[in-house]
Parts: C-alpha cells; sequence; structure tokens
C-alpha cells in the first residue's frame, strides 16, 4: 500500500495490474503510442450481414480470457449486452472482460453470468446494483472506474485492449455506416462508440434499423465495421432518453441555482465566446435558465454548450446564445431531434469531450461546469461514486474531466441529504480532487477554493453568502451531528481511476 | 529485375526500398497493423496559435530526412506547399520527403529547392513540369505514384510516415477545428487531409480565415491539430475551384458517351440502388446526363454517388436521384457550396473512398465508374500517367481504385488523340490493370471485356457497335499507321504503384 497526494491508500497492484498512484490532475504524460490496431483487407462483393449475435461472437473469433464493449447510450433501456453475454454463455465462453462505457441498473441481468464465471471482470463505471453487490462482497468481480475522458484514454492507448466492441446502432446500413439519430432506439449521438470502433480489433454494429445503403449521415463508417446483425429490437425507447428534462421547483434547489448563476456572473466569464456545461438534474437545469437570462440581457454571445446535452441547450443553440453544441450524449427527445436539423449541434467522441491525452480536448475549452456531487469535504474534493452506506453506485461520467478542464467548475448540492451533511471531514471515496474545484453552493452558502481569492472577494463585495468550507460544514453538522464514519475491510473491490490512469481512490468491502 | 504478372519488369529496390511486384488486383493481403502514432497531452490553458510557419516547422522538430505532406484540395491555386518548402530552405533544412496527396503545375515553384537539395524525394504523383523534367533526367527526385486509396493505405500502414502535415484550412479555428466549406480558399472536402491528421506525427492546420472557436462543422477535430498557423492567403481561389464544370459540346465526345449509356443500360446495373462515379470532363458529364435522363425516365431512385463530386451529381442529389452523395474532393463551386448545405453531400476521407486495406472503402459498393485513360491496350490495360512522350504527366487519382471496386468500370476516349491511337498492342505505363477494366468505348466502336460474355451478348442483340479490341485496334490503325515505340533507357525514375503497394509499372528516363 501507498499513499497517493490525497492520502488514500493504493494497493500496489489489482489483479495483477501494477498501479500509478494519483498525484496531480495534470503532470502525467503519455508515454509511447496509440494502441496497435490491425489492419484489414475487405474486397468488392464481400457483405457484412450475418444473421445473429452467435454467428458474429463466432466471426470475430472471441475467445476466454477476451474483452468485450457496448456503449450505454440507450441507458436502462439497453438489451444489446444482456443478448450478448447470454450468446457468451451459450457458447461456452468464460472469463470475458466487460469493458463498455458505463453499466446500468437494467444489466443487473448478467449478475447470474457473473457468478458463473462467464463475465470476470468490469473495466467500467457500474451504475445501480452490480456495484452495490460488489460493495458488499456478495459478487466476486473486479471493476474498474472511469471518467468518459478516461475510458477514451485507456482504450486509445491499449492500456484496456478491447477484443470485440458490439456496437448498437439505432440506423445502420448492411456495411455498417450508422447514425444515432433516427429508428425505433434513436439515442442522437454515439459519443462513446467512436473510440470502441476506431480501437477494436473487430467490430460488430447491431441494428434494430437497417436501412438502404448509404445510411446518413454517418457517425461510425464502414470502413471500421466488420460485421452488421440486425437484430428485433435494441431497446426500450421510453428508458433510453427522457421524453423531456425539467427545471426543479424544489425551494432549496431552486435558491441553490440563484446562487451559482451568482458566482457565474461574479466570475467575468460570463462575455463573449462563454462557453458552459450542466448535467440534466433539475438544479443544473435551474442555472442554465438562469444563465440563459443573463446571456440575453446582457446580449453575450456564447461559444458553445457541452457534455449531455437537453432540450434546453438545444434552445439556447436555437436563440443564437451559442454559436455550436458538442454532444457527447443526448440527455432527451429534444436534443435527439435536433441532431437531425441543427449541423452546429455536433456529435463529438468521448476521445474529443475529455480525453487528457490527446491534442487538445473540448473539456479543455470550458469556461463553467455545474456538477453534482454525493459528498464534499473540506478540502473540496468529491465524491459522486458512492453513497452514504459507502456501495459503489454511480459511475464517474465526465465529472472528473470536465472539473479539470473548465476554469469554473461549481459543484451544487443540498447541504443535507437523507438527514446526513454534504460537507465531510473527508469524502468517502475522492472521485474528483478538489484542486479541479473551484466553488461548492449549497443553500446555506457558498464556499470558495482558497486558489479564487478574487472572485471570493468579489462575491463577498456582492454581499453572497460566502463562507469558509469549515464553517459551512460545522454549520450543517449542528443540525445533521457529525456523521457516523462507515466501517470498510481491507479488501479492495474497485478501483478509482483518475482521468490520466492513475489511481485517485479505491473501494472497499463494507463491514456489514 | 522481376517480371510482374503483366510482364512489366521491376526492379528489386528503388532507392533502397524493396519492391513487390504486383500480382493480382485483390490477393496481396496486409499483414501487422496500423501504423504507430505518438499520444499527445494539451492541458487546459495551452494554445496552438503560431506566428508563422517558420514557428511551426520548428515547434514540429522538424528535422533533415524527414518528411512532410500537404493536400492537392486548392490544386492549382496552392500557395502552401510553395511557402512550406521556403522556409524549409530558410531553415538549412535538407532530404526533405513530399508525401503529400498530389502535386500540380503550380509546384513547379519547389524545382529550384529539387535541384538545391531541399526536397530529395516525392512519394506522390505529380501532374506538370516536375514529372516531365524527372522522365527527362533533367531533375534527380525519384517518384511514387500512388492512387488515392493507395496513398491512404500507405500513410495508415505506415509504409509512408509522415512526421509533419501541413493542412491548408479554408476554415479553422484557434484550437485547429476545420472544414473546406467556407473562406476565401473554400474547396470544400477535405477528403484527402483527413489520413494526414489522424497519422502525421505532427499536425499543423494553417488557415486565411480564422474563425471563432467552434468551428462548424468540423471535418478534422482539434483532438489531431498541435498547432495553427494563420496566413494571409493559402491561395487563388479562381485556380482552386471551377466556377463550373460543363458537358461536351464535341459530336465525337457526344456519341462515346451515348454508347457508354447504351453500355449502362445493357449491364442491367441501372435499377433501385444504382451508385455511380464520373469525373468531371465533358464525356463524363456527358454520361452522366444520359443517366440522368434514364434514371429519370425508368424512376430509379439510386444510392449514392461519388469521387470528386461536381454540380451535376448535387443537381441529381437535390433532384431525389441519389440517396447521398460520397464527396472525397468537389470539383466545383456547386459542390462546394452544396456541402455546406445538403447534409447527405457527405465528406469522406480518401481511406474510406478508397482505399484497399480497411473494413470496406466506398469504390467497393460501386455499380458503374466513367473513366478515362491516354490510352489502353489489347489486354484492356490503362494508362492515364504518361502521354505519348513517355514523360510522366498525371497522377493516377482514383483511377485503378475505382476500377478495382465497381462492377462495371468503363474507358471512355477519343480513338484518336493528336494523330496518335487510343489503343496499342501494350500501354506505355500500366496504371490500372486491364483485369480491373470492363469496357472501353470510343467513337468507333466499344470493347467488351472477355469476362463479360453477358455483357457483350446484350449489347450486340441491342445492335449497339460491339467490336473485339483488337478489331478495333486494326480499324484505328488504318488511320493513325502503327505508332513508333518509344526510347527508353533502362534508369528507373519512378514508380507506378498500385493500390495495394505492390508494383504495377515503372517510369523509365526517356531518351531525347
Amino acid at each position: 500500500m501507498v499513499k497517493n497526494s490525497l492520502g488514500r491508500l493504493i494497493p500496489e497492484t489489482f489483479h495483477g495490474r501494477p498501479l500509478t498512484p494519483y498525484a496531480d490532475p495534470f503532470s502525467l504524460r503519455p508515454t509511447g503510442n496509440v494502441a496497435p490496431r490491425p489492419l484489414r483487407r475487405v474486397n468488392p462483393g464481400a457483405g457484412k450481414l450475418l444473421s445473429g449475435l452467435r454467428e458474429a461472437i463466432e466471426a470475430a473469433g472471441l475467445r476466454d480470457g477476451m474483452t468485450i464493449a457496448t456503449h450505454h447510450h440507450l441507458r436502462n433501456g439497453d438489451l444489446l449486452l444482456g443478448m450478448v453475454v447470454r450468446e457468451l454463455d451459450a457458447l461456452g465462453l468464460r472469463d470475458i472482460r466487460i469493458a463498455s462505457s458505463s453499466v446500468h441498473p437494467v444489466h443487473a441481468e448478467i449478475i447470474p453470468y457473473i457468478r458463473k464465471g462467464v463475465i470476470s471482470a468490469i473495466e467500467c463505471g457500474v451504475n445501480g446494483p452490480i456495484g452495490e453487490m460488489v460493495s458488499k462482497g456478495e459478487l466476486s468481480c473486479p471493476v474498474v472506474v472511469r471518467t468518459h475522458g478516461g475510458r477514451a484514454r485507456a482504450i486509445i492507448s491499449g492500456q484496456v485492449p478491447v477484443d470485440v466492441a458490439f456496437i448498437a446502432a439505432p440506423t445502420c446500413d448492411e456495411y455498417g455506416n450508422m447514425n444515432g439519430f433516427y429508428g425505433p432506439s434513436a439515442c442522437g449521438s454515439l459519443g462513446y462508440a467512436h473510440t470502441d470502433a476506431e480501437h477494436a480489433r473487430c467490430v460488430v454494429a447491431v441494428t434494430d434499423n437497417l436501412v438502404p445503403y448509404p445510411a446518413s449521415p454517418i457517425s461510425i463508417p464502414q470502413t471500421l465495421v466488420d460485421y452488421v446483425v440486425p437484430v428485433a429490437s435494441l431497446g426500450d425507447p421510453k428508458k433510453i432518453v427522457s421524453t423531456t428534462t425539467r427545471i426543479t421547483t424544489d425551494p432549496v434547489g431552486l435558491l441553490i441555482a440563484k446562487y451559482a448563476a451568482q458566482v457565474i456572473e461574479a466570475s467575468g466569464l460570463l462575455r463573449g465566446g462563454f462557453s458552459f456545461q450542466t448535467g440534466s438534474g433539475g438544479i443544473s437545469l435551474a442555472v442554465a435558465d438562469h444563465v440563459r437570462r443573463m446571456m440575453r440581457e446582457q446580449q453575450v454571445k456564447g461559444s458553445f454548450g457541452c457534455g449531455g446535452i437537453t432540450g434546453y441547450f438545444v434552445d439556447m443553440l436555437e436563440e443564437g446564445l451559442f454559436q455550436g453544441l458538442f454532444d457527447v450524449q443526448c440527455f432527451d427527445l429534444k436534443a435527439v431531434e435536433s441532431m437531425g436539423r441543427n449541423r452546429s449541434h455536433m456529435e463529438i467522441s468521448a476521445d474529443m469531450y475529455a480525453n487528457p491525452f490527446n491534442a487538445g480536448a473540448v473539456v479543455n475549452r470550458l469556461d463553467c461546469v455545474i456538477l453534482g456531487a454525493t459528498e464534499v469535504d473540506v478540502d473540496f474534493n468529491v465524491n459522486v461514486n458512492t453513497e452514504s452506506n459507502g456501495y459503489l453506485l454511480h459511475n464517474t461520467g465526465g465529472h472528473s474531466d470536465t472539473a479539470a478542464g473548465a476554469k469554473l467548475s461549481i459543484i451544487v448540492a443540498p447541504s443535507i441529504r437523507g438527514r446526513l451533511p454534504i460537507v465531510k471531514d473527508a469524502v468517502t471515496t475522492v472521485t474528483t480532487p478538489g484542486e479541479t474545484v473551484d466553488v461548492v453552493v449549497t443553500e446555506r452558502g457558498i464556499a470558495v477554493n482558497d486558489k479564487h481569492v478574487d472572485l471570493k472577494n468579489e462575491l463577498l463585495r456582492r454581499k453572497v453568502p460566502v463562507k469558509d468550507i469549515r464553517e459551512l460544514q460545522q454549520e450543517i453538522y449542528q443540525i445533521t451531528g457529525r456523521p457516523r464514519p462507515l466501517e470498510f475491510a481491507d479488501e479492495v473491490v474497485a478501483l478509482i481511476e483518475y482521468r490520466d490512469g492513475s489511481i485517485i481512490d479505491v473501494i472497499r468491502k463494507v463491514e456489514e
């Protein structure tokens, strides 16, 4: 065990992999080259259409011990990963690693196959039951949680070589050109799948909407796709995207949003060329609403909105408040529809969105990002992976990527959640290091990272309720009391990998 | 020297490179991986904007013996290659190889720098004076002529590692996102530059139209671009694209076009899903006009048009005769404008267009291509590289790529050009092997490759003037006489590389 720079104890290896402890957000530099990828030859006349997933698994030469990937654009409506895993089992394959972009509660259906040894490791973040069971020691399956940018880095650099990528393709032609804009399983951007298509040894497009050649527009081209498999359905459209995302109506949330907007205004960043990201949560959207009104009033013409895109950002684009949108993932139906219509609503890969190891990701250009938290601590470290019970329940997403990239990263969270304080002495799990977090906004006050003295003074001048983070913590503790520390065993069941591949924290088994 | 399968004498090496003689169009398979490419890291706050080309050459670490690339989308209006070469000389660099996508007559300006040793080799096809001087032995500079697909293959496979790509970017932002659609040097598709951007060790975007971040749409993304250099002008817009391309009015050309259209009709390929490529020549466009009328009359809804795109194909797209256009290069202003407007007019890379070593190029899906020739021979081999004087004057372009990919490749050419016969016993230089050429159409008759017995019979049934190719040749010889053979020295001055990297022919020094 060694301590990383945040004082977290990191083992020297994890299931045979030597680990690099996290040091700081920016200084780890890549060595070497983009991972090797085999050259192919497909001659005229050769087809790619196969009868089913089983045939594709066989054609791809998938064997015991190999790694597969899917994307999570179909979210909790995704049927593909389950279908693939059942076929792996039917073919008698064992010890397969899953390196999908994320795993959702719907994928609880693969738990029996983890127990059976079909699946032996999960090289991605998990949302829901699998993480909980791994935390409890009920499921033996090492998990490595990565950021969106970190996953792209891991695949591109060869840290995680993907043998076969199964790409759910909402619209696809028989030669493998695909997009996510149209069809019964339309999900909009296929941002997470681009890296898989470019780097997997073998690429299988799976579609429930086979269209005449050529599909148009093309998000992922035929040159990268080896096989095309038509299936009856890729997923449940109702669970793929929300029909709409809404601003919070909760007064606490509205107050937090108002404070966050005041921080943005005080930062001086809201000027021509402003760039902005929020999530799809009700508070985030309320902040976006404030920003929109301020941009209108001050006649600010913004540069771009990015990240997971909601209809709210589409409205801002169409109103001329942004020059473009960078969309790695659509959060609602309005965003999906916009992609098929607005050319300046641009699909980007997770690599372009957030990979630290390329010639410059979009997050590097962000002025301001609004992020959530399950906990923060007095060093501004943020946890989004585990909840108060210590269970691994959430994937990191773009949290640490955008915090590192943005000039101003603002955490918005109610001061108390489920009777527990949001600010702790130390977060259970560090997802995002405090050195990349600028401001924490609660309804009880705003804490500004010490590195932003000017911003703090400007907020004080504007009579916004700025408090020292320890002062804020004590105020909350007076209501909630000091939370009882969780009990963990020594056993490490999962890694929290920082975007550069170093280990920022680990998940230990929870003592029941 | 060894004979390749077409009987051409190929040396075992060329300037130290071991050569593989051409065997057949489809059986050579790639071994190994995509060429390695260094991982980069660009942190937030780091800029890419440099003051000029000299600074970029220094920042890129360009040294003696290295290889540079530019693209030829600005055609004979391109000023960038000349600017770069002058800076190389000013910095005292020597022995630099040029691996551009093509070199045009305007680039005669680099001849003094070849003589001076700044430039020591040209790893691409040449149009105009450089090829002529190399053929005459007046310029010592080995040339390797490649097809569009073959160039993509050479770069992707690492056969030609590009150290620094200088990409003329008609629209570009300060972080390197670019497109070719807008600006004073607008050229439309940047198809040839994609491979360079993805595989060069260092990528420099050079622009005369720096726009606020982000440029939109994005043809080549920021993640691949290391530096951005603003310049006053990339080129002469009048020489970049034609304002319009026109159908021939010459009666010989019109007769050839009519025959070619009859061949297409007789082939049975003109049905739903028809795909088609022509060049921008007057005869080609006349064939396109026939095809358009037949598609209308027969209510054929085509699949795609591809290649270099003209306004003629844009009209067909907008009329609904094609579902999409695949554009590796715009041939006229109307095509450029269409790219900014029609989303189904899709920019594709040369890799996607024609590389034989990927999971399937667009040419593989072509039904019919109309191609030109400077000569054909009785084995249907075609020459487009050298003219009757034996001088290397033309690049191959997509000639051999589309001939190999299309179900029906039709050569259209007048039977006599400059008092010389179009059909010879053996072409001076084999560009495209006869086994991939299906029909030769002249105003004096049509020759069908023996492998298409059914097509030949159908044409005879339709009373189209089909002739055996030797019969056609004799008919032409009766007018022109048998041409006097050219005299060549033994010295090999250039290679004609087939799309798969094997050597289909060589260019020898012409004896004066």
